[in-house]
């Protein structure tokens, strides 16, 4: 096991620069920030009303009124300050500064004499407090407002929030515990074990660490005081134990089970915690669980969550596509899980589903305006049976400008902000480059100053060129990640291309001494791939999902007519890969031949034998289907969605 | 318009002598009937308890104690006293009879003073008697009652339930209806407009078919008085207009909405309705309903009801099999319809869905032994899924001793308990033969005594031979019915071929004066087809469905391995047909080539390119599937059962 410590390069040492992702970023500190600044401040007209800020000002006695909103929206404000933390960080703006100091200065205020901090439980139900660890989110929305107040130190240098947060922390850690005058319990939402990580990485303070390690070995202990709580159900999938991964000690758990993001926030706290400590037995069961969860229980989109009822795992290879929940939220959590796994076993294993995420299942969150958010992200969508069907009542065709439950849009945006920290992570002589987003970063390595370039049109091309620029000739591995997608690939070393390259862990290491303009050029074979589903998923079987690169594509009916699953196709088909300027803001699409059922002949009918009238075989029509990458599905026309199509027969 | 009122055969001159059916009708007669007497009073170990019988008891004085089960448990005694009409007119038994009075004193004595009859308002809650039509299901209890109170005047000729009943009637007369001092309201589970004509035509009293008529033309007028009921919802499936048809005056309903049996009573009153008044406005009505329902909505097996909330319609082309709801009750129900459609309509297409919904999704209603029960019959069961998952919460994959809820046990027995009144309907010179039963029956033409002997292996063998035995030579014309499903067929008349019989309505007619001894032997074709349904039916677009006959066939997991999905089938496929004397009470079953995917080189995969490793192609190996009618699926080990299978790719 390699543990790794050493900090990654800070957000500010990363520029994103150019490409695919540029304009994101961009959009996130420019509209997006602001656009939820409206949203939490109820002024965009026709969104669900957050009232998350006014419940601030409310509990700092700023106004008067009533606590509106879910148990748990506080959250939403601390992802936004996390999301807006970030920005500042790349994107200097004094006026959301200001924004920002504001909100502290209420929840400065709000705190209470004993450091506690909860809108709903000053303002609404005093009388609550720490009364409902299962359901009640306090040690969540905790969780959030450390994380904020971390990503606002680090972005700032203030530390008003977060000696605010400290205090709570302290407080929390006063009143819950192992030790017998403390209550011994852990939050029904696993969120602060991670965020107490980061406050423990950020403060030094030892004591949150610890606090954090109580809540993870505590949790799952059997009998569970969960069942004690009110609402608890020992069967339903939304109130019982393993919903909230109570099941079992964690280190017990080899299945995924419950609220995928509440176990994606926990299996990412256990790995910080695993490094921290060097904890073996949780990196083992941490496998166990990477295993079970990226072999069995993910979606090809790295959606996670195969039920709306519970938001929920339900078991290995349930994977169905039209009533999948694949949260946005999950498939961040992923994000999250994936880097930290890397960190504790460098593999690309970890970091190829930390991609494949990233570019589907989570940027399929957002609109391409970055005003509208899914929150579920299924696999095929029939807007008829969405609207009409009651299993499908959780699937919405289209993204929603906010949500009464508004977990999503918030992370999106915090993740989108925080991108830079995905593409590389350092050891003491290695630097790992995961993700090829084009940027410029500076590190020191041996104490000399390196600054580098990357550019390249991925996802779109597999051509990459990396220049580096150490103030003075340094040695170290810079470790290219050669994507499990990729069968071929060249390199080359300042135009001389390397014969031989190795492998190890799925990255290519280039160990030498680097000087100034040196240039490594990588180039990635991208074809078209059809991908199939291990036979065990029902839903996939006689299906294939065309991929190429990262992106997972989909069909849409504005591109393809309606009825979508009547298009098979052969495995044999060939493709053809157009870049379009135009089109959602600058896509490449694949067309490729396929068949559809011609509708003649059927009349009323609904059934007929295969060998009436004209053969089933003579019914096929020749259509070229157009497939974009399912991320940016959703953008125009309102329509049906499919990513797993039919071969045909 | 062809409008019969002739009267069909009755029960007790039909005997079903031999075949598929009669020892089915045995069961019903010597197992279930006595069976189902023991469940309804709380005597099967093991099995949910009814309470049935035990709230007679208690509603009548005989004995002391709280009412217990659904609101209209009693329509579970009236259902099995109907049942055991039918049986004891083909099979006296004394002490059944006996049985039957017992129950039918204590409904004596349960009847309150102004005829009120209804175990739950008189012992649980008489304050609330009429004064929740929506849920309360009083009407309903009512016409299940008079439905068994006919079928016993007409098996014995004892008039006393009948009296009880009318007196019920007249009082249910005096207290609802158009006139201004009456409740100008109706039922929210139609069944009581179908019960009155029942007792119209028993008892000739017209005031009967006249409240039938009301209840029928008062549905659905807006604003309905249902929204004003407690528990209605305007937008939930569960209890909005549409569940319960109230959406609309019943003419201007043109799509099947709704519950599914709630639909198929209605219509089926509709349909008695029409005929009785000869009212075109209804049957137009009734044809638009029938090809939306049998063109649009109903899965192969002859199953309505395409979810599990609400248990009900969704819209056109959605029949999802393994989610599908399929109540044993509807597809009845539709039977009920079908054989009531044809009589204003003399077309095959009618007899078409009887004779389908009887073989396959009625049938696979209960088990070979007559002593457990489907509630649900989806087309593909994966128990795991139906064990996990909460959109699949309603799918036993095992058939139930009885249920809370018990409408579909003593449904399929009373189906079965009359099948006789299914084979045949006559107009004046005609007498049709819809379905191909072994039986002797008698009737009479133009004054003159016929027996008929028909003798057939059908559905397993499509030969069948019609001994005509008149006292004395009349003419008239034998109408057969040459299924949909046929394609060939060839006739003789004592052994002399027809040359180029005419169908008339998919009829074959045979006029002519029919002397002792005449034997008519019709050959149907009956080989294996594949049948598809239409392109618009999402969930089977790429699959096809084994017919023979009348038979749905399907796969079980005890015959073909776990994993039924990974199975795919090539249009071409060759099948053996094969009558195995020894499996499941002796069935024909089918076998043919297929192909299944191959787990190697998977391990933890979840995702492979087509072209990784071995080709997709390469791992296909070919095994024999075998098929069995899917009526008989699940009466031997539990397993996985699929009907629609993949077209190999």
């Amino acid at each position: 096991m390699s543990l790794n410590r050493q900090p990654s390069i800070s957000l500010a040492e990363i520029k994103i620069t150019a490409g695919f992702w540029s304009g994101r970023v961009e959009l996130i500190a420019k509209e997006v920030i602001p656009y939820q600044w409206e949203a939490l401040n109820d002024t965009i007209p026709g969104a669900e009303p957050s009232h998350a800020l006014e419940n601030f000002r409310i509990a700092a006695g700023e106004r008067t009124g009533e606590f509106h909103g879910m148990i748990f929206q506080d959250s939403d404000v601390a992802k936004w300050i996390e999301a807006a933390s970030y920005s500042l960080a790349t994107h200097p703006d004094a006026d959301l500064g200001r924004k920002i100091d504001t909100v502290i200065g209420w929840m400065e205020k709000a705190q209470q004499p004993d450091g506690y901090l909860n809108t709903y439980f000053t303002v609404a139900k005093p009388e609550g407090r720490w009364k409902d660890f299962r359901s009640a989110h306090e040690l969540y929305c905790a969780g959030h407002l450390m994380e904020a107040a971390v990503a606002y130190y680090e972005a700032t240098g203030k530390r008003k929030l977060l000696d605010i947060m400290c205090r709570y922390a302290d407080y929390i850690d006063s009143v819950i515990g192992p030790e017998p005058h403390k209550m011994r319990v852990y939050c029904g939402h696993p969120e602060i074990e991670l965020a107490l990580i980061k406050l423990y990485r950020a403060t030094g303070v030892r004591r949150y660490l610890e606090l954090s390690r109580y809540f993870i070995d505590e949790r799952g202990k059997q009998p569970s005081f969960f069942t004690k709580e009110p609402g608890f159900s020992k069967s339903d999938p939304w109130f019982n134990l393993d919903y909230h991964q109570a099941h079992a000690p964690v280190r017990q758990q080899v299945t995924a089970e419950g609220h995928a993001v509440r176990a994606m926030y926990l299996y990412s706290a256990m790995a910080d915690l695993a490094l921290e400590n060097s904890d073996e037995t949780l990196v083992a069961g941490l496998k166990k669980l990477w295993e079970n969860v990226t072999g069995r229980r993910m979606y090809i989109t790295g959606g996670l969550g195969s039920q709306g009822y519970g938001e929920r795992f339900t078991f290995d290879y349930d994977l169905p596509n039209d009533t999948a929940y694949a949260e946005t939220c999950a498939t961040i959590g992923l994000i999250f899980w994936a880097q930290r796994m890397f960190r504790l076993d460098p593999d690309r294993k970890y970091t190829d589903v930390m991609e494949r995420a990233l570019y589907n299942g989570a940027l399929s969150g957002i609109s391409l305006d970055g005003m509208s958010y899914f929150y579920v992200n299924p696999l095929e969508v029939f807007p008829e049976a969405a609207a009409r069907r009651h299993d499908l009542e959780h699937v919405k065709p289209e993204r929603r400008q906010w949500f009464g439950c508004a977990c999503c849009p918030p992370n999106i945006a915090r993740l989108i902000g925080s991108l830079g920290q995905y593409i590389y992570s350092r050891e003491d002589e290695r630097l790992y480059v995961h993700l090829y987003i084009g940027n410029e970063a500076r590190f020191s390595m041996h104490g000399t100053p390196v600054s580098l370039k990357l550019q390249t049109d991925y996802p779109w091309d597999g051509r990459i060129i990396l220049q580096v620029h150490p103030e003075q000739p340094v040695s170290f591995a810079l470790g290219l990640r050669i994507p499990g997608w990729c069968r071929k690939f060249s390199l080359a070393i300042n135009g001389a291309a390397v014969a031989r390259p190795v492998l190890n862990g799925g990255y290519l290491f280039l160990e030498r001494e680097w000087s100034a303009g040196d240039q490594v050029e990588l180039v990635l074979d991208m074809p078209v791939e059809l991908m199939q589903a291990n036979p065990l998923v029902r839903e996939d079987a006689g299906r294939v999902a065309i991929e190429r690169g990262p992106l997972v594509y989909c069909l849409e009916e504005t591109d393809n007519g309606a009825n979508l699953p009547d298009i098979s196709m052969s495995r044999e088909a060939e493709f053809e890969v157009e870049y379009a300027p135009d089109l959602l803001g600058g896509i490449t699409v694949i067309k490729g031949k396929a068949g559809r059922a011609v509708g003649d002949g059927w009349d009323n009918a609904l059934y007929q034998p295969v060998n009436t009238h004209a053969r089933l075989h003579d019914r096929f029509r020749p259509v070229t289907v157009t497939a974009i990458p399912y991320a940016f599905w959703g953008n125009r026309i309102p329509g049906e969605m499919l990513v797993w199509i039919r071969l045909n027969g």
